[in-house]
């Protein structure tokens, strides 16, 4: 996607040193776009940890790059396999909730694995970890053209007045390699001519809506109102929400959807109004071996600073305010897993399918 | 109650000067305990509107303050009444939402024009101003105590496991008089040896929550952690919500419950995990007039500010921080409504109700 006109994607090689990963420096959005250079596998794994890069498409290339120079740095090593191992472990340990990492991860290991020597192990990791970028950024733009019927349905009943779409967190194209996932139906709408209207969730705590998807929306030129999480549902029972659409960062093979905390809260709401709700991901976020998210699906919990405290612009300088009394306790659940029952369809890059194992598996019948 | 062991109220006449009502300053807690001395019955409106008094009950008492300054200041003028009228006027139409607002104004208005004389005129406004705080009080106090049965029950079943309470926004005594309406029956709880552990929503934007009802936690010594506006339905999935408890700013008399925006999201999660979600209320709360909570309550819309910024403290300072991109458009609707259908129970200074017409009016019977 473009940023002030020119083309962009999350994750590159750097031109001229293909030992350096580019990567946007995601928290400083949208207050300072800037480019931040990773050279070791160390240094990736702590920018996913610090969420320097987030979303479910996106950590998956990450990862695909932090074994590529983890196999960098092993070819160096006494211990080839065993360095690779660890740095395998540290990459999954990242973002306990996220299926791509570890996707990536064991991707990577079979490629590095079949290769002979050490130069063609850095090469397959290296063609790996490209493969892994751009089939996500494909997979971006297939999600948009299957989702884009389902807005256009939704327009021809409108009468010219925009669809107006819910969205929670971010699961633009910042969140994968390109094109977005839950975005990607919106881009290829905008495309298409037909009227939107985005309400973007701000996401606490760490506001990804209003700082990421609205930053998007701003560059793409796209109508949005940010609102607080606790709004949508009131929206929902006063029609002003037609669609909701949002990532997902691991659906198990039944078709229940860990995404971003207070995805679950929306989707009940848009239940209890009849708003059809989806979600839209790569395949690559399904995890096959589960059926129970809620009992199965491990729920990330992060630092209860991201609670205590709001980080944006003050003076020209990125601050961070406390909120709470100093002494209190928060809780800080990054995840949580919305029920099957409430998901309306899941839109992927093969198509769309119902929330349910038949479904799902009709699709992609080479996981039955 | 009690702040650094000192009794408090909310509001209260200074002493020494009739004429100067006192209120606590709270967009400045937790982090700054300052008391705001209220001459006039415009910079009451004022404090109304800018939610330097705030919650249901609490402005109810300063409505009725403000129209005693009013009646001063009306005292003064050539033309009493249309000086009251156009106070009173002014007063209701800081807070469209809160009933408590107008209850107040007609009940003084009622007062004030069945004395005599203009003397007696003040005086009637100061006693019933007097009375609206007392009454609010006495209101807490006994919901409290009507609301401690259904957390022994719940004790009794947890071995004693502390019972875990989620409430959102702060319906605790700094949004009454004193006591609270969704705290009283906390506070009771806590005096009564029952083990407790408050989940405390933050309430985005204006965060009542994570400042006010955490600061009111830590007053008091009472366990608690504070959680994302988002987290709630996650907690009730996995057995982590034993009971919600909320304050209202207005219940119809069907039972249809306005109060802080997001309230409908936990009411939804609350019923699909089977966990109880009770309201309470002082009964100046109600509003006789109407019905259909979604169709006739008229819900607030505050400044798009409260959404694009965060409102904390650095270096000392309360400071005001940017969260999105500077031009981004933000709603802000400040309420909404959860169906009767959603509530579990009624909590009223009289005892407890069912959310329908026919349990209200039983507890109400003048009403009929």
């Amino acid at each position: 996607m473009k940023v002030n006109g020119k083309q962009f994607r999350t994750i590159r090689v750097q031109k001229g040193d293909d030992k350096v990963i580019q990567v946007i420096n995601q928290p400083l959005l949208p207050h300072k776009f800037e480019i931040m250079d990773i050279l070791s596998c160390r240094e990736m794994a702590k920018a996913i940890e610090n969420m320097n890069v987030r979303g479910a498409g996106l950590i998956g290339a990450a990862a695909g790059y932090g074994m590529y120079l983890a196999t960098i740095e092993a070819s160096r090593q006494r211990d080839f396999d065993s360095h690779l191992e660890k740095a395998a472990e540290m990459l999954v340990a990242t973002r306990p909730t996220a299926t791509n990492l570890s996707w990536a991860v064991k991707r990577q290991l079979k490629a590095i694995n079949k290769a002979e020597g050490l130069a063609d192990k850095v090469k397959a990791a290296f063609d790996t970890a490209n493969a892994i970028a751009d089939e996500d950024a494909e997979c971006g733009r297939k999600i948009g053209e299957h989702g884009l019927p389902i807005l256009k349905e939704i327009a021809d009943r409108k009468n010219g007045e925009p669809v107006n779409i819910l969205t929670h967190c971010n699961a633009g194209w910042l969140a994968l390699v390109d094109y977005g996932s839950a975005t990607a139906p919106i881009y290829a709408a905008q495309e298409a001519g037909i009227p939107l209207h985005i309400w973007v969730d701000e996401t606490r705590p760490r506001n990804q809506g209003s700082r990421l998807t609205a930053w998007e929306m701003e560059q793409a030129g796209i109508p949005y109102t940010i609102i607080a999480d606790n709004t949508g549902g009131h929206l929902m029972q006063h029609n002003m929400v037609d669609i909701c659409i949002t990532g997902t960062d691991r659906v198990t093979r039944t078709g229940d959807v860990a995404n971003k905390i207070g995805t679950y809260l929306k989707a009940l709401a848009a239940k209890d109004n009849k708003i059809p709700f989806y979600v839209a991901l790569p395949s690559s976020t399904f995890d096959w071996e589960i059926r129970d998210g809620i009992k199965e699906i491990p729920v990330e919990q992060r630092s209860d600073e991201e609670v205590k405290y709001a980080f944006g612009l003050y003076n020209g300088q990125m601050t961070k305010v406390l909120l709470t009394p100093p002494e209190a306790k928060a809780a800080n659940y990054a995840f949580d897993v919305t029920p099957s029952r409430l998901v309306t369809a899941l839109i992927t890059e093969r198509g769309i399918c119902q929330p349910n194992e038949e479904s799902i598996l009709n699709l992609f019948p080479e996981q039955r």
